[in-house]
């Protein structure tokens, strides 16, 4: 088995540039324990409130521990990043922020949700109301081809804020190398987010991450793929669902009625207020594309687990 | 508990229509078993090849079963269909139909794959390449307040057309009652069926279904809902899942490019063709909505169960 090397919560870059000096070079098998700040590099701490959240400086969002350079990778070639381990450090937020989200016309000013992670394994939305933690990077990717900076917020085929909930301890990440080195960097972590992370923001949350890094020479794959190593949602389906459909001819807009159902049936039936709702569909509630072959109407289905009311 | 009523083959009607005479009146808490064609109404057959996919009758597609009356529904109350078991007839097929599909600019070609659904339980596309069956009606709904004929495939508000895959034993779907007798139909089950359904047909089969209907007075959805009694996929990840991720500033070009990835990933790492990669994909592959707000880039996933492959 490789090394483990330990990258510091200093050793931090805030846009994609394949120019950036690494951080560390490792060999192919290496293990990287990352010290990872929250996606607002300390602008959020445990004791802010929403109006921080109109206040922030965007050149610090994302800060991305990395760069990490591959020995031997080439262009053409797939990083796998295998995920050994992640944990958060005892907080995390969500936050509603105005100009951002699925449902950003209707949600238009800041509201903060500062979230309890002390008990490890999950969170408390209200006493009766509870999230599991899956933690995840939000962000995991290699340097982009293309020269320059290169903003963090939209993912590409380099991977980097995928945002995906599933890429969980024990997953397999294949990433398409672009440069030389490959020149991975992770950062953005989510102690929970559901299918969809439809308010912009999961729960975010420093944390520790612990990655083995293996290069695939000569193996090539168009965008991202990932292999898990088991069922995706053991942790919280033992109750089954509460579901709400959209129905339109253009699936994101069917994506916003699913969401805006959902916010209806948990206002009504959990006495949440609007805010609370929207952010619980996006730390626990899944979205997944029911149909899209009937036309003109596809259908999004927004999944809420029963198991979190208690 | 109520009575159970019998409504045989040959009660269809294929197309919407609130106006046509009820095949059945129930109280609230009766069932109904349906004895239910395939969607092409015996226009395929164990016997058939894929040119009869392109000679099809399409004045006779979608046979739905009913309508049923339900005591006392009307315009603003909630039917609650209780879905109590399903079982495919032995058979079934899955077609690529030209004209149809999430990608029908690159299968231009009819296809078609006859099952062998003798097993009961599961199928198998290759002798190592085994599905599990989890039936459901693909159409269920109340008939639209719009008057005149209505064509089934679009799905609304009334329900119809949904193409749900967790709309599966056990399940309560909550439909919203558009006019008086609510009028109930049912039809187009599908024997298994991934999220998303994207070459446009599950595995299409005739089968027996009883469905007990509840009336909810004074409860009003927006558009369909429902509750499911578990976990939604617990006979199929236990060996977790092989992901493609699609990127792209539209969710339909995302999960075409997801399709697309994971059809490259079963051709070359199972030897499939292209045509049965693309069905493989419709009846047993998940899109999931990963994220849509990192703007300008959303991210559909599709995941293939690897419990399937032996």
């Amino acid at each position: 088995m490789g090394r483990t090397h330990f990258l510091p919560a200093d050793r931090v870059h805030y846009a994609w540039n394949n120019r950036l000096p690494p951080a560390l070079e490792v060999e192919s098998g290496d293990t990287v324990v990352f010290d990872l700040r929250e996606v607002t590099d300390n602008q959020i701490t445990p004791a802010s409130t929403a109006d921080d959240l109109t206040r922030l400086d965007w050149s610090r969002i994302y800060p991305l521990g990395g760069p990490v350079a591959v020995k031997g990778a080439r262009p053409g070639d797939t990083l796998e990043v295998e995920i050994l381990d992640l944990h958060p450090k005892g907080w995390g937020w969500t936050g509603v922020i105005p100009g951002f989200g699925l449902l950003e016309e209707e949600f238009t000013r800041p509201y903060l949700r500062i979230w309890d992670l002390s008990a490890g394994d999950h969170t408390t939305l209200e006493e009766n109301i509870r999230i599991p933690l899956e933690p995840f990077c939000g962000t995991m990717g290699v340097a982009p081809a293309e020269p320059g900076e290169i903003p963090v917020m939209p993912p590409g085929r380099f991977g980097g804020n995928m945002d995906i909930r599933h890429l969980t301890r024990g997953t397999r990440l294949l990433l398409p190398v672009q440069v030389e080195g490959a020149l991975f960097s992770c950062g953005d972590c989510h102690a929970a987010q559901g299918d969809g992370e439809v308010c912009v923001t999961g729960i975010e949350a420093p944390m520790h991450v612990a990655l083995r890094l293996w290069l695939r020479q000569g193996q090539s794959i168009p965008e991202p793929q990932f292999i898990t190593p088991g069922p995706l949602t053991a942790r919280y389906d033992q109750k089954g669902y509460y579901a709400t459909t959209g129905i339109a001819p253009d699936l994101l807009e069917a994506a916003r009625k699913a969401v805006r159902h959902m916010i209806g049936y948990l206002t009504q039936t959990y006495h949440l207020t609007p805010e609370d709702a929207y952010v619980l569909c996006s730390v626990a509630v899944d979205l997944k594309i029911s149909e899209v072959v009937d036309k003109p109407n596809w259908i999004v289905t927004a999944y809420a687990p029963l198991s979190m009311f208690g």
